[in-house]
């Protein structure tokens, strides 16, 4: 069934039944004018993100299971880069008329898999026709104790990431060689900790197909799932634990050189990182060989890792990986011969043709 | 100069160094993961907008400037219908890669004029390319000490407007067959009792067109230009002076019959509404004829006016246009000759075609 066939007040009363959640701190939900929201008694938090069709997503590579849960994960991470928790959510989705209710339905199954995980509430949006392609965005409101920014690094600070690098681009890249949406398992979505759901997406392993299976010669699905994964299904990742001695963090969206480099200059400050501190995962040394990419060319401009990067005093015992120090000015790369070579933000800029 | 020669993070700076304003609640402003905002003792209100070209607007009908006025209208009037305040704001814009600067420049000047009308700071927001169409959100933060729902309509309250219905649907309909975008003089926005702006943009009058002047044969701009005014630049109405005694509110976006049906909806109630107190400005009167289009039909189901539609009881000295009562089922249009017809909600519903 179409959505034309529904009509949007029909459809927005699915959501509000789908999405209805008590909660103490909740004096009107989705459906007023405004949703209406108890005092919050700690410092409030607010980010907003956009996924654009044919700019952030290409509806040929991705399920909208995972773009719903993607869209979620990108702005739970711009929360936990502040160091704090995500509480409220609101979304702008605009689609086409003659788009499928399945469709829909999907999108928001993955937006409520990502919403579960992170324990927000969908307190309002707004749902419109597009003409062309399709827009969502998502406006998260959450709080914090003891926020971190971007612009709080000082000299001598040792630099962290939280995960392997280069992860999301290369699932890209094979993504682009598969041509097609790729279901991942929905099971392997969980908190940490938390127990495994039941399964209920059966993975889809491209391999079985001939053209893939030719393409991607050589390389095995336990190879493929995991870089897929971390670019169709990004999990944000809760940064709370660094809160004690971060001085400064962001999250990885548009590369690590990029988001560096604006770390750097909200704090007013220079860094120093090396090359063969920088993560790896097998999975990507094994995929880049194939795709014939350099993996440090992935793990230094390639986005959507949604990894943190951090700063921290030296002497803190940090348990996250170290890449490098603040430094008083310049950004400087040590290749593995102990060689100092400057860099530039090197990442996805919109409007500009990408080099 | 297009955006493609600018780039996103120039455009960024630009438009943060534009919109700074301090204020001792923000913590952390635009430039950041997030915003930081201290604590809000009251009641917190949240909404968000969504504007979409082709749907919500067509750029050969409208300017730039109209667009961005429009755009902090829209989502003012949603915290106003909770009788609240307008406080922080965060803006989604998703525009293609070869849009002027100037487009940009004229955007900005709209949603700024409107932020400063309603008092309102940016915090945030997200800037994307577009294959396609245009897409525009706003999420809006504000607070309440008394917020009012659509929900506590009682039976025997009155039920009021603030002002004009019609006006905005008529000025669409002329837009349509001025057939291009009008110019208005920026100077008429202004807070109430505020003194006026110095005129800036001169308002272009479409009479003086010939092909105008023809199709408009016997309407004169001074009929005209306030009706384009409702449509293209909308002013939210501040609805706090009736917080003391509303018992429901809501904005009339979607038009009269379907935001009354959304109150009645909401509060379990019925309506009765007299078709001789719906109040139709002198200008829509002598327009509708010219348009051969009903002016009650524009007044009835038209959208956009952003009225506020609210309920009191009886013995209140309302300062605003009594149109009916509540009753306790059923919704009513009683006509001059005192006749009962039911209504239904009939107003713009995204996805499905419109009769």
């Amino acid at each position: 069934m179409k959505l034309s066939q529904i009509g949007e007040l029909t459809l927005l009363d699915q959501i509000r039944k789908r999405f209805k959640k008590k909660s103490n701190n909740i004096i009107v939900g989705i459906g007023d004018d405004a949703a209406v929201l108890k005092p919050i008694y700690k410092n409030l938090l607010v980010t907003t993100d956009m996924m654009v069709e044919g700019v952030h997503f290409d509806l040929s590579l991705t399920t909208p299971y995972q773009l719903g849960f993607k869209l979620i994960s990108v702005n739970v991470s711009d929360i936990y880069a502040m160091a704090g928790k995500p509480l409220y959510l609101l979304l702008n989705i605009a689609v086409k008329k003659n788009t499928e209710k399945k469709f829909i339905d999907k999108l928001f199954d993955g937006i409520k898999d990502a919403m579960n995980l992170h324990d927000t509430i969908l307190i309002g949006g707004d749902l419109s026709a597009t003409k062309s392609g399709m827009a969502l965005s998502a406006t998260l409101i959450g709080y914090a104790k003891r926020h971190i920014q971007r612009s709080g690094a000082n000299v001598g600070d040792g630099i962290y990431v939280t995960g392997n690098l280069g992860d999301s681009a290369c699932g890209l890249e094979l993504l682009k060689r598969i041509k097609r949406p790729v279901p991942l398992e929905r099971s392997k979505i969980r908190k940490h900790g938390a127990k495994r759901k039941e399964l209920r997406d059966k993975s889809k392993d491209p391999m079985r197909h001939a053209p893939c299976a030719m393409l991607l010669k050589g390389l095995s699905w336990n190879t493929v799932e995991p870089l897929l994964r971390r670019h169709l299904l990004p999990e944000a990742r809760d940064a709370k634990k660094f809160a004690r001695y971060a001085t400064s963090m962001i999250d990885i969206s548009d590369g690590l050189l990029i988001d560096l480099s604006r770390l750097c200059s909200e704090s007013r400050v220079g860094a120093r990182i090396y090359i063969d501190n920088i993560p790896l995962s097998p999975e990507l040394k094994k995929a880049a060989v194939h795709l014939d990419i350099p993996p440090l060319k992935l793990a230094l401009s390639g986005g959507e890792d949604y990894e943190m990067l951090f700063t921290a005093p030296a002497g803190n015992k940090v348990r996250a990986i170290y890449i490098g120090e603040i430094i008083k000015s310049g950004r400087f790369i040590v290749d593995s011969s102990g060689r100092e070579k400057p860099f530039s933000a090197k990442g996805y800029q919109h409007f500009c043709k990408r080099e």
